[in-house]
């Protein structure tokens, strides 16, 4: 899978995509994540990329001109299955989505900053608005890294024991059940003594009803 | 505000703090993030931070001792509103969630990783457990930087044009209308006549009729 990824602000994208699973992914040759400076696309002398909204609004807007020139040559070197853009206003992301997603083979993200994009570049390039909660943040960049950390991982061989994606919360509709490491007991807090019995089977029942509980009290939502 | 972020891939953290609007805030002394390294507080001499999980299950899990250190050290210096941690089973951030955690003085987010973290944590040291969405991530990292953004940007003074916050999305539960910049015209696709006409009123009108047709259309639970 690739991924590219649209930005006025690359180096806040550093960390997110050079740390961790993405990186391990892109070291496997699993994916590719390439960050696009959209500056690297303005026709301006001072590489600007925004300008004041029409009918006088606080703000800056970010202009088509270098988005559409981005896109445009992204796409004359292969095909892409969506042009997503990040927004408050999209889609709600969901685990399901993410599982769809991650069997994609090229995708882009474009990260809107400032007071917002050019509405032209949502109604003719972009193909998809993806909103990853209700609330408003400084740009698309950390979602744009939400929705890159939530598929890659999802691609078969990416997370070390496939085991451990399958028993996230989300992937059975249930809420995972608590987890405890060494030591067992700590400050004189103990582990449930049945996860130190041995017995795998009803540890694994166990797991269950603590999974079925947990889902029912904080989330009857994802039970119906 | 204050906000400790503890963490076991502090570097993953670098980009999202370090740019733009979070920036800003920090130089301008309106806000302090500072990000702790869990391994710093391990006893062991490999600074490991996570060990199997009891009951022969998939994946690692964070272990209660590095964290308890450093949880302890943090707040034997200051109070604390809140320490949260970032899991996919806590209360799902809003914006009146972060409208409201914008006026604390300080804030701990711990950020799981690998399989999850001793759930001893979850139920002795922590206070509360935020969800950024219904979906799966590599770790808590970028939900920390999403809750430090999404918080700080509302600190008054951290936005140049505080008008600029309050038209954000959410905010007066519509959606935001759309923005268009120069040029008024761009392949053959049109600003809107009523942009140009130099009415304020009239186009104060019409942002407003945009922006309750779009909620409606694309978000109609927010008008309930």
């Amino acid at each position: 899978m690739r991924i590219d990824i649209l930005t006025v602000i690359p180096e806040m994208l550093q960390g997110p995509l050079t740390c961790s699973i993405l990186q391990r992914a892109q070291d496997k040759g699993l994916a590719q994540i390439v960050v696009h400076n959209l500056r690297d696309y303005s026709t301006n002398k001072h590489r600007k990329v925004d300008d004041y909204p029409f009918g006088g609004e606080a703000g800056m807007v970010m202009q088509i001109e270098p988005v559409d020139r981005c896109i445009s040559a992204l796409k004359a070197q292969r095909d892409y299955d969506d042009i997503i853009f990040t927004s408050p206003d999209g889609e709600i992301l969901t685990q399901p989505m993410a599982n769809a997603m991650s069997m994609a083979e090229n995708l882009m993200i474009l990260c809107g900053h400032y007071k917002g994009v050019d509405y032209r570049i949502r109604e003719h390039l972009v193909t998809r608005e993806i909103s990853i909660g209700d609330y408003v943040l400084t740009g698309g960049e950390l979602p744009a890294a939400i929705i890159a950390d939530a598929i890659v991982r999802l691609i078969p061989g990416v997370i070390g024991d496939e085991q451990s994606a399958l028993s996230d919360s989300f992937q059975d509709n249930l809420l995972a059940p608590p987890v405890y490491t060494r030591p067992a007991e700590y400050k004189g807090w103990q582990v449930p003594p049945i996860l130190l019995s041995g017995h795998q089977a009803r540890i694994d029942d166990w797991r269950h009803e603590q999974a079925v509980e947990r889902t029912k009290r904080l989330r009857p939502d994802l039970l119906k």
